[in-house]
């Protein structure tokens, strides 16, 4: 097989961290017999310094051209001050946009090498962590119009709107019942049903939706009670499926507690097109260029991609294993670093990998 | 001092811990000389069984005949399939803005005696912990119009608005920044203003108000990395500030991490007429009826309102050294609980308080 994949790089680490993650990327493939051809395009800050625009034109069909797109990272301090229209989230927002990458596939899974470093009481940790948080990523506040600003009795007023249409909540559901069928066969829809008018319809739809899959088990929580149930007993959870801003603020807490968010890898998907996979976490600016970031989350988003992307499910569990075996040897990147062990840097761990393969 | 206190029980434990609070509150005011008068009104599903609305204007009536509101929790699975124009939470949201209550004060406080039922790690939690979130409470997607259902390409669509104006932003921040003052003299306020154009003016106008309170060293964050925070690093948190549906969540993350949620109170004040104080837990309807609930927190709830509705600051701290006692004592509710000292229950843990005053 032949992978046009098309690379963004990005801010801060996510140069250091998608380099790696690309030596990986062809190692497999040669090993596999396959071919990768990389196009890099750039994206938030770094395009903005380039082009004067987070998501260049260019950017935008180098993307549709590939079969897959990997993403590093964007972001930072020196844009902070940017004029919104044209922040490096928007190069993030955008793409997300013209790909049409509806479903935001984020598992939160503890590693067993790495348990010490989860930040819950051991004995609720206890067998493990292993979510998967299908956030909505196309709708909702961060799409909706209107938006803006007005004048309200003389006063400045601000406002975003949170809307979903039924075909938008369906086809998210529809994605967390595929996935809670491979799985553990339990679905959590988290909602706010109790207060917001979206969140009713959303929970209809769900219902309606998760009822063509009888063999998943469908709950509704609402969302502050989810952020206090995903500490108090995160094993309850199998698959969540939740709207883009409720998504943004779980999956993040679900990630943090793990402990091993410097691990954790990310899908976004549409109904066709090439998706894109990045890791969980953002553009660390303040170590940026010290070759000490992790990049197993960009590794592992490498082994998402041929899993979903490509259907490459031996070349997946190929990656998972090599990373598997680097922890299993003890080796650790400051981020996971508790205390024993060895410490080593990117670029290190990158090579630790792709030995392992 | 005569105390005029409206008493709204609620549903599932609400009454059972209401009890318990109002003899705490008779005691202490005997002590120290002071006069209270209770009336009780119906709220949330109570007031639906009994004249179905879940906010009944005889109810809204005596809340702003009070000095000072206790209300113990609203809601339970007998409403759930209700219509939601008369939801029990429509009562509560109603009574917060017919009182025009903006300003929720949601402390997470670790009980030194409790530090075991924290629920992270030990080292995280450290030398303990005590937040205060400040969380806005008649704006945001709560209560934002437009609001509804609509159809959009010729299928259903709901929506919420978010939206705050400047002035509402102001008084809330200023609420914070006078409560900063008087803690540890950081305020951090949550937004999401990378994506959102409400969360743009939000961080606008916390900027111009808190440079009007020097003493007190303002820091933003957006509420996906807040919701990490929290777990990572809680003790660099002072006072939260932040919108209603942030609030909603974070001050729920924020307590139980505390793993002491049966034990905090909460405030919620508006400018100049009674306000509100209930415990920051729901209404339990699995243990309700059974004596076994946590009173501790509407008790404290009543040490809240004695400190901010009457400014009593030393009858406040006798409840608060009497709930401490108890505690030292060993004495133990259920939902906190971990092994050691002797289980209580609910009316027990109300005379163990009575006798400690
Ligand atoms: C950078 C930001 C716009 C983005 C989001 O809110 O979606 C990020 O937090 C994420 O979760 O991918
Ligand atoms: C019951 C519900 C409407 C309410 C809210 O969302 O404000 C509750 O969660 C709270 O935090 O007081």
């Amino acid at each position: 097989m032949n992978m046009n994949i098309c690379l963004m790089p990005g801010d801060g680490i996510g140069p250091e961290i998608v380099t790696q993650a690309v030596k990986v990327l062809e190692k497999v493939a040669k090993k596999f017999g396959h071919t990768v051809q990389t196009e890099t395009a750039l994206i938030g800050g770094a395009a903005i310094d380039a082009a004067g625009n987070p998501l260049p034109e260019a950017t935008v069909a180098a993307c549709k051209a590939a079969d897959a797109v990997l993403l590093g990272a964007v972001g930072g301090p020196k844009w902070d001050t940017i004029d919104p229209a044209i922040r490096p989230e928007k190069g993030l927002l955008g793409i997300r946009k013209a790909l049409g990458l509806f479903s935001n596939l984020r598992p939160a899974v503890l590693f067993p090498e790495l348990a010490a470093a989860s930040y819950l009481r051991p004995d609720i940790i206890g067998q493990g962590l292993d979510i998967m948080v299908v956030r909505e990523l196309t709708g909702g506040a961060y799409f909706g119009e209107p938006r803006g600003e007005t004048v309200v009795n003389g006063e400045r007023a601000a406002f975003n709107t949170m809307i979903y249409s039924e075909s938008e909540i369906e086809r998210i559901v529809r994605v967390a019942c595929e996935i809670a069928r491979k799985r553990g066969k339990k679905l959590c829809s988290v909602d706010k049903a109790n207060v917001l008018d979206v969140s009713r319809l959303w929970r209809e739809v769900a219902i309606r939706t998760a009822a063509e899959y009888p063999d998943v088990a469908l709950s509704h929580m609402y969302v502050d009670n989810a952020a206090m149930q995903l500490i108090r007993d995160p094993s309850q959870f199998d698959v969540i499926v939740t709207e883009n801003l409720f998504g943004d603020i779980l999956s993040d807490e679900a990630s943090i507690i793990t402990g091993s968010i410097g691990m954790l890898p990310s899908a976004s998907m549409g109904s066709g097109g090439p998706a894109l996979f990045e890791p969980i976490h953002g553009s660390a600016p303040d170590i940026a260029g010290q070759d000490i970031a992790n990049p197993l989350a960009t590794i592992l988003s490498v082994s998402m991609m041929l899993r979903f992307a490509f259907g490459l499910e031996k070349e997946a569990a190929a990656i998972d294993a090599a990373v598997k075996a680097v922890l299993a040897k003890g080796y650790r990147t400051g981020d996971i670093y508790v205390g024993e062990g060895e410490k080593v840097g990117c670029s290190a761990m990158g090579a630790l990998v792709l030995d392992a393969i």
